[in-house]
């Protein structure tokens, strides 16, 4: 089977690497020579090229271009394709892709495989980053069900979980879980940071250990990934960002009229509620 | 020198061992006669007892109770002691501990030194657990500088990093880096838990990652300390609170408006930012 892939960065260059170990014949696309060079020499591809043509005779195609460029891609590539071709994508929000992108080809379904690490680009691709990764699947009304089975076996020979989902809730859930955590913890740094009292910021600053480093590491990470969430899944945020809020005022509420019974309650229900999230 | 340590649990246990091994006489009290004898078994005190008397020679003091007993602890131990004594505390808060002592016993000096495992009771007694840890005293205007001396001596002498402060900067540091942290962290399972759509709870549950293990954590984490912090910290907590929420609802507010200039400065900075409080 001849799988295509284009953007060969950390995602798209770990997957090739996962694809052509399987024995899949993996055809690479990037805008860098460089880059598709390093791709073959790794053996992340079998072949790779800056011309999207070379996917002319490809079954299966992943676009893994950051998220603002998956639907000019897609617009793209088509000219080149045979009919039957699927199309999956790698993006962290759905709803603003596969709508779209299913309109520009029928045969597109909308994945997200929830993997990676703090390196970017082909030379960070590694060999079983996928390994035991929830992915999620997004069909809706009126997606192909045999291109969703032909991605989903994909992924799980890469070793996903596999999750389907509409792409409202996978957005929703990755809200909560991920889009979310990064406001909320850029929010305490900043909100510190911005107390009046100097002494006491150079105080925290020098005193603060692991519950403040890691309450505080998803704010303090990669700047434009943060940035595109909001952009790209903006009301899913905003609304688990307002349900967030109401829900602080309850707490501040109790702390406020000593209502210690009520605070007990939410912190033991949270300890007991994590471990579902976790395991 | 003659040490005195009153509750032998995770931080008075592993206080003693440090100071035990340096050649101090340790004399430990506990209410619990099993943890007297277990903590002389691991040479944490040179002798323990449940009988406050036996603390009649010390000269330092270090009341290793949970808040809730510091200062009743030191009413009752006044009785056995000569005037030269110095009391010290390790208790997280600092305000509705130091001034009251203070009326008690003119020679206390407040400590918080910031070290501790998920472990809890002398079983849990460590070797070292203080290297490196900062340690803030927390003299006031009538704090004798004496006593304040002796007492950063002896943390120094078992590896801490001493930094002094006011009661009142301690405890709005701490409720930044420490207890604030709990609340957000709790509060993000429990407004997820609690969204209406149990499908995307669902979802959450099975694809949550390293993000939000990691900005959960505290949030799952001991009951009691966290409740104890709200009580005891209550004013210092609530003014961060509410901080927090208040630019929480301009970060919202940019996210509404699309203002994404914004919302990168804010993520840029904290990414800036973070490494002060981590490093």
């Amino acid at each position: 089977m001849k799988i295509g892939i284009i953007g060969l960065g950390l995602i798209g260059g770990s997957l090739g690497l996962d694809l052509t170990k399987r024995g899949y014949e993996v055809i690479g696309v990037s805008r860098q020579q460089k880059t598709c060079e390093l791709a073959v020499q790794n053996q992340a591809v079998t072949e790779a090229s800056l011309d999207l043509s070379i996917l002319a005779k490809t079954e299966l195609i992943f676009v893994c271009t950051p998220i603002g460029a998956i639907l000019s891609t897609i617009s793209k590539i088509i000219p080149h394709l045979s009919p039957n071709t699927i199309i999956t994508d790698v993006g962290s929000v759905k709803s603003a892709i596969v709508y779209d992108a299913t309109k520009l080809w029928a045969n597109f379904v909308g994945s997200h495989p929830m993997a990676g690490t703090a390196n970017q680009g082909i030379e960070a691709a590694e060999y079983n980053l996928f390994e035991n990764a929830p992915c999620v699947i997004t069909p809706f009304g009126s997606t192909n069900h045999e291109a969703v089975k032909k991605v989903s076996q994909i992924w799980e020979a890469i070793d996903c979980k596999i999750y389907k989902a509409t792409p409202e809730i996978h957005d929703q859930a990755v809200a909560w879980i991920s889009h979310l955590p990064v406001m909320i913890s850029s929010n305490l740094i900043d909100s510190c940071i911005n107390d009046e009292n100097k002494d006491v910021v150079s105080l925290a600053q020098q005193i603060a250990s692991s519950g403040f480093r890691d309450t505080s590491r998803v704010g303090g990470a990669n700047v434009e990934l943060g940035l595109m969430m909001a952009q790209y899944n903006r009301e899913q945020l905003l609304s688990t960002l307002k349900k967030y809020q109401q829900n602080l005022n309850l707490i501040t509420d109790h702390i406020e009229k000593e209502n210690w019974q009520k605070l007990q309650e939410i912190l033991t229900n949270t300890q007991k509620q994590r471990p579902k999230f976790i395991d």
